[in-house]
């Protein structure tokens, strides 16, 4: 299914979220106001925005709250990919230059953090403290998530676990705040909430998996970023961890970690994983955790935007960038 | 005056930001542990918790908001620190060992995105919408002042007036987040908050001043970092507005500005400077912005704290490091 079929329940405040974007950019500094506008309007998938408004459909969805909030997660995930990008000299992504490759790295730090504070100030003005609270509580979360990956760099002593303790600090952190805060400022019960935070949590959790996936098997020009970048950063994803449990002996990840120059070993890692039932693995990891996301909704009132994100996650599963 | 004798009436508690400064730490992962641990020791002068307590003193005084908000200041300054050194290259500060120069660039600005977060999540436990929402604006305001101090680098073309904006935006702003924290959390009459905003800005301001005048008379050991170094990144600040405005025709700004490769130049702007006015006529502008601070504070009750502001102001402008 495509996405505008699933967004159809908010499709009109999607769009004002987006002008909310735009207004993000309208500030005095040219200079600022250019790099603002060149980050926010980078077309994506506005996942998580959609969430937070989806979320809110179940109680008392209220705009005046509903839309600051999806917009701040939509600007906090941008200043998590302006950062990233310039911790890892990436050049492009979606198909555009990044902001470090245009206008340097020490521009992107600063820039980013403008959007951290953009974001806390969107949250700001829903005027909830809880929502507030778990705000900076997730970002502390994902820069602890992203310190974790850094540290672990091409190092080869890590479990499942690690990489799905991992995972849920760097992506479903933000995808369940985007839910929760959706259900919170809805004034949803608190059992209606927590199924929100169980549903946004596995769903981040089963969107990280398919994104490693796809550094694998996807396209450069799908993806609009080279493949095979996890591993050039040393990151250890789960296609690479069956590759290492598979292989115990010696495989293309052992011989990349253990001497980084040898590039090379990164195309043979791809072959591999796509020459094996490996992928296939994944992606029932990745269902299961759909799965599970899914199974707690049916407690949730049905209506049209239950219904969206039953079918946002199998979306998910089956997106191909 | 010694920092010790102005802090007199919040020492006692300010013993206790220092606790928990060292329990934000205590983190599970260790490498975070090790890094917050390593930059929260820094040993600052701690004079923006001291003014968010000292500010808290003439009303309703309430460890419970004071406390967390004194050490979110002082995390969010941390924060601010290690980004800058980050993106400043810089090697050392406060006698050590910069962050980046310890365990690289990258980790330096997922640690600074961590403590944004703890400071914003210390500001949230204040509960108060008020400072929560003026922590956000405050961090957009220092990042969009970063941002112009990096967009203008090298630039001749900067007038007195840009100067102090971007020293309103840089620092000015922070110190009056201390001060209207306090007032607020302390249940003030809005007409006193005012008078801390103003006293806070303007000793930012003249902060800001006395340190970019260090930066040309200090010594390395003093500072606990190498001298000259707004030149050396681009930044024009009053001392070399001052040479530009005194020697318009060539001088040693000029020189270096046009071909960074000149970095002699530095030290002959620095001897320009010592071997002038120049120093007597910014230590000027930075008195007569204390001035302007302390006025407006005998409007507010007389006691120990009060004073202790006022000497403050005093001590920022004859401090060596």
């Amino acid at each position: 299914m495509e996405l505008s079929k699933i967004y159809a329940p908010i499709q009109e405040n999607l769009y004002k979220v987006e002008d909310r974007l735009r207004l993000v950019s309208k500030v005095d500094f040219a200079y600022l106001s250019e790099l603002l506008d060149y980050s926010l309007k980078s077309n994506g998938k506005m996942i998580r925005p959609a969430l937070t408004l989806l979320s809110g459909k179940f109680y008392n969805y209220n705009l005046d709250y509903h839309l600051p909030m999806a917009t701040a997660v939509e600007v906090m995930h941008t200043a998590t990919l302006v950062h990233d990008d310039a911790i890892d000299n990436s050049l492009v992504r979606r198909g555009r230059s990044t902001v470090n490759e245009l206008w340097g790295e020490d521009e992107a730090v600063l820039l980013g953090d403008y959007l951290f504070a953009e974001a806390g100030a969107l949250t700001a003005s829903t005027q909830n403290l809880r929502v507030i609270k778990q705000f900076a509580e997730t970002l502390k979360t994902i820069s602890g998530g992203e310190l974790n990956q850094a540290f672990y760099a091409f190092n080869l002593e890590q479990s499942r676990a690690q990489y799905f303790h991992r995972v849920a600090q760097k992506t479903a952190s933000l995808f369940s705040l985007a839910t929760e805060s959706g259900a919170v400022l809805s004034q949803a019960p608190e059992e209606s909430i927590q199924i929100l935070i169980e549903y946004g949590y596995n769903l981040g959790i089963a969107f990280q998996i398919v994104d490693d996936i796809l550094d694998f098997i996807g396209t450069e020009e799908e993806l609009g970023k080279p493949i095979g970048s996890d591993l050039a950063q040393g990151t250890l994803t789960l296609p690479s961890i069956f590759i290492l449990e598979r292989y115990p002996e010696d495989n293309p990840v052992k011989r990349l970690f253990r001497n980084k120059e040898k590039q090379d070993e990164i195309k043979l890692a791809i072959e591999l994983v796509r020459n094996s039932s490996i992928i296939q693995e994944c992606y029932q990891v990745a269902s299961d955790s759909c799965a599970k996301a899914c199974r707690s909704l049916k407690l949730l009132p049905d209506n049209a935007s239950r219904q969206s994100l039953m079918d946002l996650a199998d979306y998910i599963t089956h997106r191909k960038k």
